[in-house]
């Protein structure tokens, strides 16, 4: 590869006020960097896009540390090594090129026949989240019911997915007509809620007739309401994604005590860095269904550096159809 | 025994708005009820006073039926068989007799050295509370600190008493100094925090230097709210007992979202309804504890019928001294 002289990169213009805007975010040309001791230059080639980025522009993510105005937004890449053309996952932030701690880096790894960018998703961070979810705290019922929101998300469309093929009714809620067929179509939910429709608490009521046994939470305050009212007896609640939260916007969500101890439920606050230790056998078991073609992917992918601050704000408006990729290069 | 021709019973008058009072009951004369077939007329002696009957005065207990102005309220107590003298414990209701199903009778049963009116509060329904929230529940570790609100109550008493036994340093929350002398002396809690003082949110956070690992609620919602600053990542929370829901007081206690997820705490919801499986189980090993002296009674004895509507005033008001019985007659 030849290198150019400078580069593009994304910083955060200003801390965001409710949900991320694009103008909160500033594009820049500057050198490309140079690796110090022990260190590589990368070039980005698909970058993520996570709502953990969010708590990081306001100090509020418990994994990573938080920037100020002026700083690189952080992120996570598959990208290629400069010097060799290996093909690694890292931490490059939103750039074109990035030196990285050599130690740092994995290489790039998935099974035949799966795009690389399931790395990001379904193999990734998101679907750890998803399979820890499942079969730690939720642990689904062989006919049991078990509701997701953000359902056709990255975390949402596999947890969804991991629920049924563990024998339980998965319900969808999604926010428009769209999602609510991609979600029956693409990821095989027994039924969708739009949450958008005003009547959707009745219409989940119909989709669940036996109570929901298993929550897994990542949506608005109003969505958490409307499905505790329906929650079985001991039924399973996974705080998992609070968007509302994260985005600082709304009442802060919370749950009545009095139908807590009425219903028996419980409810678990889960955060993914927890559950590290799992990432081997989550490798294993989610690789081998997707290569066998039991898990299906769904993935929002924008061209360019410069579409991520939009490609951002979609996502953490719930608008992203799928796991947001941000496509830096090709190749 | 001789029989009168009269007797005395305690109704509900009216149902109460918030902390049940005095003039919400009403005493009375009554003939003494006649057995109809398969039931025997037995003599009320020790009446048990408990949390729950405030949930049939207005339809919201969920292991009893509601009641109506007008209706004798009702209760379980210590009681003999007129004919034979047996001593049972039976639902007899606030009154001096009843006439009850034979069959729902059990006979009255103590290890012995062990008063009678243990099967009333650590041998009982309360006893059984505490067993299954500690042992299911909350499982302590040796060292953990567990965190007990209403600590001296019938089953705060006997849950912190568990906690301890189960290696488990343990701290009590409680109203009034008094209270807390009793909590460490009485019953061997580590520590005593007084909800009174206004400083005890600091106190707590003195008492819990690593935090709180486990917590059992029958506090108010503002209890509720200084605990769960304090939880510990992946703490544990049972929701046993809600006062102001049950006096339909005060703003409904909640838990916030984001709290449970930064803390991974795990909340569950208790009804002890659930956990009858377990009765033979606790009542073995509950027992053996109490016969060898290593677990503590304390009782609230009041004397007479007429003083239930005060005795039950105190217990809902969070003012009573450990198990809330009325003695209603001397064998």
């Amino acid at each position: 590869m030849t290198l150019p002289s400078s580069q593009r990169r994304i910083v955060l213009a200003r801390r965001p006020a409710g949900v991320p805007h694009e103008d909160d975010f500033r594009a820049e040309s500057t050198e490309v960097p140079q690796p110090g001791p022990g260190e590589v230059l990368v070039r980005t080639v698909d970058l993520s896009l996570d709502p953990y980025v969010r708590g990081t522009l306001t100090g509020r993510d418990l994994g990573h540390r938080p920037i100020a105005p002026g700083d690189l937004v952080p992120g996570r890449a598959i990208a290629r090594v400069v010097d060799t053309g290996e093909w690694v996952v890292a931490e490059t932030g939103w750039q074109e090129y990035a030196a990285v701690p050599a130690a740092a880096l994995s290489p790039l790894s998935t099974p035949s026949g799966v795009p690389r960018t399931a790395v990001l998703s379904v193999l990734g961070t998101p679907g750890l989240t998803a399979y820890a979810t499942v079969t730690r705290l939720l642990r689904p019922a062989v006919d049991g019911t078990v509701v997701v929101s953000s359902a056709v998300g990255a975390v949402g469309g596999t947890a969804g997915q991991l629920a049924a093929l563990a024998g339980a009714r998965t319900v969808a809620i999604v926010g428009g007509p769209e999602k609510c067929r991609i979600a029956v179509e693409h990821f095989g939910y027994t039924a969708a809620v739009d949450r958008h429709d005003p009547s959707w608490p009745r219409a989940l009521a119909a989709a669940c007739p036996n109570g929901v046994d298993g929550y897994l939470h990542m949506g608005s305050g109003a969505v958490l309401d409307g499905v505790m009212n329906l929650i079985s007896p001991g039924g399973r609640v996974v705080l998992c994604g609070l968007p509302d939260n994260a985005n600082e916007v709304g009442t802060p969500a919370v749950l009545p005590a009095g139908l807590l101890m009425r219903t028996r439920a419980v409810v678990h606050g889960f955060v993914v860095y927890d559950h590290e230790d799992l990432r081997p056998r989550f490798l294993r078991e989610v690789g081998g269904l997707l290569a066998e073609g039991r898990l299906r992917l769904l993935e929002d992918v924008h061209e360019g550096l410069e579409s991520a601050p939009a490609a951002f704000r979609r996502l953490m408006s719930g608008e992203n159809l799928g796991k947001t990729i941000v496509r830096i290069a090709h190749g």
